[in-house]
């Protein structure tokens, strides 16, 4: 496996590739990477000759008071997980690589409104403006085929969407089906942070999803019945919600009585530690 | 001279030249070509195989009350103007192929604001992150090796340079001189709106920035002197002013004693046309 650091050096690798006439896919992460990153390091592989996994944790998607200082960085771990996956090159920027003007004052991307000011937007205000312009430059470096995204974080992955769509970025997004351990709790680097109580709370998150998700398949017009339902269910097992929700799964607005596909979504905390997930609504 | 309207007609050409290994410059233009514009197009050729122009009037960075309306829109003339100036490809996008998620609601680049926000940007509020957001959707589809823009709109210049080094572009940016007329009034599509006497009050807005440039690279530290003496100069000639200001040249803050490069700019309105220019301090 390839590494690289500056743009220059990944710029050197990707020449040689195209030049080759070989085919990229990008997986951008944070870094820690456990099994959800390393299927999207597999989906990678199916979809390009070369893979580039990137790994920065970026400061503009954090807000204020949440977890950058404490968020877990563990690279050679990362590095040894990415050689076995038969990634092709890592790419680890260094702030001055991703933002070479300084993050105080510079041009930033702006996500659509609409999607970015609504639940994950709404209780993590500039959460995905930080996004789209980290991955809006990551696209600008790596210049990738493909870019592949985990379902787990669903918002992301539709604001991403529209990124594409509205910049006109000549790559395709693949999407990867969440990750989930033994209890059904969808992988995350800040699972790590759960003692075994919290653990065992968080279990519920992903009971109480598929659930709400086999109700809304069985029944889908009585959606906010559901969510009640279900935000009592989290609240008994002992989480704080921030929002549980039933939305139209292309775009997240709220469904009228014959959209067909729909999506239950929800962020809770288990004592210090915020949790997202979501499910399909489909019978499980 | 080969025309696109879509993307898909626009990477059918751009993947011809590319397999044919040839390097691409891009000329954003907003049409009712002039000579400044076709200066463009020769530098253009000078830095690349294959030259695009493209040809939108871009809404979003129009403000309210601004002449988006009655730009001037000349399609029949600015194909033959290209044609003679040996352009290769005239991209003139629609709309949906430019903003295909709608402009209401999408995602947007914000120029830096320390650039974004002053002189132009002042007088007019969201203008600049409605260049850099079609700028970059152009870098997106077309993907240049280098993107040409005239020293006229000399703001415009230094907050697409930002665009390129803070979302990270592999696109080289070249500028090109300010074209003038005989009366040495900078090539505008607004000219045309004005009425003879309107132009000949215009005539002073190069005269006055000429010598105000000139005296400053005489006496350099007189900046505020200059700068009122240039103001009460256009005001005499019966222009409005919206600003005449002397800065930085590299990132136009106000500049302190000891820095070398220096630019003078100024807005105006003859009449109800509102026209920009800037001179480079030096003696003329």
């Amino acid at each position: 496996m390839r590494q690289a650091h500056t743009r220059e050096q990944l710029w050197a690798v990707l020449r040689s590739w195209r030049r080759a006439g070989l085919s990229t896919a990008l997986v951008p992460t944070m870094g820690n990477l456990h099994e959800g990153h390393l299927a999207l390091v597999a989906a990678a592989r199916e979809q390009a000759d070369r893979v580039i996994t990137s790994i920065y944790v970026n400061p503009a998607q954090f807000g204020e008071g949440e977890d950058f200082d404490r968020y877990p960085r563990t690279l050679e771990t990362d590095q040894r997980q990415l050689e076995e996956a038969a990634c092709d090159l890592l790419f680890t920027p260094t702030d001055q690589t991703m933002y070479p003007g300084g993050l105080g004052d510079s041009t930033r991307v702006k996500a659509a409104p609409s999607l970015a000011n609504i639940l994950e937007g709404a209780n993590r205000p500039g959460h995905f403006d930080g996004v789209v312009t980290v991955v809006a430059r990551l696209f600008n470096l790596v210049t990738p085929d493909v870019a592949v995204f985990g379902e787990k974080d669903y918002q992301q992955l539709l604001v991403i969407r529209r990124l594409v769509l509205d910049l006109g970025y000549a790559v395709r997004i693949a999407a990867v089906a969440t990750v989930r351990g033994p209890a059904g709790l969808a992988l995350s680097s800040r699972n790590r942070y759960l003692d075994d109580e919290q653990k065992t709370a968080a279990h519920q998150l992903n009971v109480v999803l598929q659930e709400a998700a086999s109700q809304v398949a069985d029944a889908p017009t009585h959606l906010p019945e559901v969510e009640r339902a279900a935000q009592a269910k989290l609240e008994q097992a002992g989480l704080r919600v921030d929002y549980v929700a039933v939305r139209r799964a292309r775009d997240l607005a709220k469904p009228s009585a014959d959209d067909p596909d729909l999506r239950v979504l929800a962020a809770v905390w288990s004592g210090a530690t915020r949790l997202i997930d979501n499910r399909a609504c489909r019978p499980y």
